[in-house]
């Protein structure tokens, strides 16, 4: 029997769940609503609209051909009927009708349904400083507001922006407002590392590294204290500075938008997100829910878990829609799997980096590795930067994060152990896994491989690895501080830091550690340190083979710290200054000596 | 205590094994034979020895840092004894002493172990045609006679090649030849199609299509009758032709090299293979083997299967390596996954293509999409071709294959699906997989999830699918058979097949077609099809609801046709010529006139 199906909310969800309904049930009608005009569109390409790539908002509006999906679209080709300016009051669970009213007159209805969906999104967090409301403040999470920055760039113009909060979102606008507009941009970032909910500090530094190369400024431990100008955004000011601006992107993440399910007695969780079951199904069994305003499992704590991404929402539409039209499709959760590229580099991030896998109460470790991508005998030579949490009594994987220049292939990579994730690999696991091997994609022993198989031997303690954070904050008293490097490359790698750093940079290569034992300081902790990662680990076997206890590999290598901006590109030196200007993101504000270094060097 | 090792074979498994087992047991005794001077090499890139990418085979022998994998740094870095020139004669178990001969001096020697690893890897198949031993005939299984080829292309040089088996190894020498020797290429494949045990015919009629349009020729379904020459190889007849040649390379496919285990007395497989638990332990306890020589569990059919495959030796290395050190480690098996790149097309497969999967007894069926590989409104926009091999009665996914000249996004994908094979995952799964999603890198509801949930419409009989192989038997005689194309797309689109076509190429756009349902002829069996499969569906879905059982989608649309070469690449018509070329390959060989038809548009 032909149903009546009301859906609120026509982003992404709403829209693909009832054409995955009106495939199935040609007869049945199905009325979506939205309070907005611009419906149907790709969240995704937010960003490049706001570059300027795009001709406009309609083209995150077409289907692949060209098509635009508006009410005529809807009509037509699926036969649904499409209400924009049409906002859901209320929902009337016992007479299933839900209350609605058009924006522009006003005039309200009652829409009866036999089966209803919520997919009424997210909104952005409030952000309630002072000044929050002056003009030129914007936030990005809906089409239309990612509309009015860019009307804003036009007409007044900006040539400055802040960027308040650090995460996917804000630092995608980065080379979206820079590379288009010119504009001098700089983020606010209240941690202590960019990107927190995503990547570990490590690869945090990578990023950052590479925005600031890029002319971005990036304040990391700030907080807003409030927002100044004459009706207009002029200022940004923080707990450590003050920022001119004539434009400010708030993007301190977003909320469920689960008002009208809570009004309506549906299960909210603690997150303010509407509770659904594997069909999608909300507490009442007719109406179900998707999309940015739920909570679905996360396939690794098993917790109810938040991912307000346009690929989830699709897939959980077309679930909605199958059981709208009496399917038994599940949606079992996500382990959350994010790509992303800012200027040259692509990050991407399955499961739980160090930070959360801690918050969740897992005894995490990380390891990191860099290597090149394809065989060493092909001519691409791009390095990956990887790194994987384990859970240390295990052994079991619970996220990867990646950096790299080969986007492609670092997504392919990071797609694979995302989709491993749910079934609770090991780290040997990882280090077997079966990479398709063709030296113009992969080395016999691929990156993904050396990454398991390094985590597998810090778990047997075989690896004891220090990471460039740490080796950052040792470097300004090497030599007096009980370290030094033991650099295990070939003599004519090491010798420009050998020469500079006499007093704590020693060299034995790998091929020559055997032979040369006896030299090897024993009153010394020892960074043991290659190019990669590689060759040193064989060295730190031998020498853990000499008792030699207190010498610990440097994960990653050279590589991993000269993509941190701490050596130079051609592998010659450690960068000091800018060693100077990491340091002082762990130092209070009345540093101001540094702050000023680190304005000097922005501008020379 | 420290023990003494013995490792027969240094190709890539024994290396490896040995390498791990020093790094966990410094003082324990490793010597490694090999009967060849060669050793530790990369197999993977023997075509691009062959092709004369690399400056000589010694690039193939290096560490990832240049340092050749010689009998010094087998010394020197890890400590092992490399033993070259040196062939084991036979295996005395209760001894536990291995009987070594000198292939220079002829010496002999009995070697004590306490521990023995077998990594005596493959041979070629025996290929016993009259004038197989002619010179100029060569296989390239082994870095040995890869250099032989190679100094043969140089002296005396060779202008024509035949490459015997249209396999990955054979495919693979292609462009090796043509691209930098300029050599004229034809390949002789015994079946039907190119790739046989790797991907389904509609993917192997793009590779050929490929390959011919770079100026190869590929003969199919012909057998090897016998090699001419004087000496040397001058032609190679098969059973439909005469091909002269001054190369032949012999690519028909490798078994494993047991004989000295079966000699020994150890457990073979009825395939020839040398039997291993999942320690990698032979039937003997103290004697493991690993790499080509050996059988693992497939882990789809549960079975054993054979995978001859650089990178897998080098994980089942580590494994040996591992539990020589009485560690614990384990090689479950595999699913069997590879990449290759033809001039600019990649391929990737993963698991069993659809005969495979047929000859194990599966009841299976495939879907096929095409779909860009990023968002729409992203400015590259690559398609990748796939093809996903489904239990019927089940939805299991058995297998995917895939075609694309983006060759990192291909392989990344591919990689993905091969990750979960072997927890069986449904196409429903696969339909909801959760790919990262950012514009640059994939759709919100990416190729992959597309596939998974075309697969699904197949199972549950919403999606009736027509392949291209299909259409290209029923083109010739359309309109007249009782079919016709309906096609989807927009007028502009449609309008070039129409006028060229009236009698069996009908438009109705899908956006028109709810409004325009009484034009559809209903006496006529519809080929419903659009530019990839996708609008199509929809209107599939509606025909459907008509009641029109005798229509069914065109999987992959014209995109597919055309990498079949059976469309124009600017899909305006049907290519005729080609479509007799590819009929003559289901005809006899008294089928001449296409024969030289075929070779008038070869040399036209």
């Amino acid at each position: 029997m032909p149903q009546e199906v009301v859906i609120i909310g026509s982003v992404s969800m709403g829209p693909k769940a009832a054409a995955r309904f009106k495939r199935l049930e040609l007869d049945s009608k199905v009325t979506l609503l939205d309070q907005e005009t611009l419906i149907s569109y790709a969240c995704g390409g937010i960003s490049y609209l706001v570059g300027g790539d795009l001709m406009g908002a309609h083209i995150l509006r077409q289907t692949n051909f060209q098509v635009l999906r508006d009410e005529k679209y809807y009509r037509e080709v699926l036969g649904v009927t499409m209400r924009t300016n049409t906002r859901a009051l209320s929902i009337d669970r016992r007479d299933k009708k839900v209350l609605i009213e058009n924006t522009a007159t006003g005039e309200r209805e009652l829409l009866p349904y036999d089966k209803l969906v919520l997919a009424t999104g997210k909104r952005p967090k409030p952000f309630s400083v002072p000044g929050a409301d002056l003009k030129g403040v914007f936030d990005v999470y809906s089409l239309k507001s990612a509309e009015r920055v860019r009307e804003w760039i036009v007409n007044p113009g900006a040539s400055k922006a802040v960027i308040i909060g650090g995460g996917l979102t804000g630092l995608e606008l980065v080379p979206a407002l820079s590379d288009m507009w010119d504009i001098e941009v700089s983020i606010v970032e209240q941690s202590s590392q960019l990107l927190p909910e995503h990547i570990g500090p490590s690869l945090a530094m990578m990023v950052k590294h590479h925005l600031e190369e890029k002319g971005a400024a990036v304040y990391l431990k700030e907080s807003i204290v409030r927002l100044e100008g004459n009706g207009t955004v002029q200022r940004v000011v923080t707990d450590k500075r003050i920022l001119e601006t004539d434009l400010v992107i708030v993007a301190t993440g977003v909320e469920p938008n689960s008002d009208l399910a809570k009004e309506a007695g549906l299960d909210i969780s603690s997150g303010g997100a509407i509770m659904v079951n594997n069909n999608m199904q909300t507490s009442d069994p007719l109406i179900y829910a998707g999309g940015d305003c739920v909570e679905v499992t996360n396939l690794i704590t098993r917790k109810p878990g938040y991912f307000p991404w346009p690929s989830i929402a699709q897939r959980q539409g077309r679930v909605i829609g199958t059981n709208l039209a009496a399917g038994n499709a599940e949606f079992k959760g996500a382990v959350g799997n994010y790509a992303a590229k800012f200027f040259d580099l692509t990050i991407a991030c399955a499961g739980l980096n160090i930070h959360a896998a801690r918050r969740e109460g897992f005894d995490a470790v990380t390891a990191m590795v860099s290597q090149i991508e394809r065989a060493h005998f092909f001519h691409q030579k791009d390095h990956l930067y990887l790194e994987l949490v384990v859970e240390k009594t295990s052994g079991r994987v619970l996220g990867i994060q990646g950096i790299s220049d080969a986007g492609d292939g670092l997504v392919g990579r990071v797609n694979t152990i995302a989709a491993l994730l749910e079934y609770g690999p090991s780290a040997s696991e990882v280090g077997n896994l079966e990479i398709a091997y063709a030296p113009q994609f992969s080395a016999a022993m691929d990156v993904v491989n050396t990454l398991g198989n390094s985590a597998e031997n810090v778990l047997f303690g075989r690896g004891r690895t220090m990471d460039p954070i740490e080796f950052k904050s040792l470097w300004p008293e090497m030599g007096k501080n009980g370290w030094i490097v033991l650099d295990t490359r070939f003599t004519h790698e090491a010798e420009p830091f050998v020469k500079r750093y006499p007093d704590r940079w020693k060299h034995i290569s790998t091929t020559e550690l055997l032979a040369r034992k006896h030299e090897v300081p024993r009153d010394k902790k020892l960074i043991v340190l290659c190019k990669t990662g590689e060759r040193s680990y064989d060295s730190h076997v031998i020498l853990n083979d000499m008792d030699l206890e207190d010498n610990r590999n440097l994960q990653g290598g050279l590589m991993y710290l000269m993509q941190c901006g701490m050596i130079s590109p051609d592998l010659t030196e450690v960068i000091e200054h800018e060693m100077l200007v990491q340091n002082s993101e762990s130092l209070g504000p009345e540093d101001e000596k540094e702050d000023l270094l680190f304005t000097a060097m922005r501008q020379g």
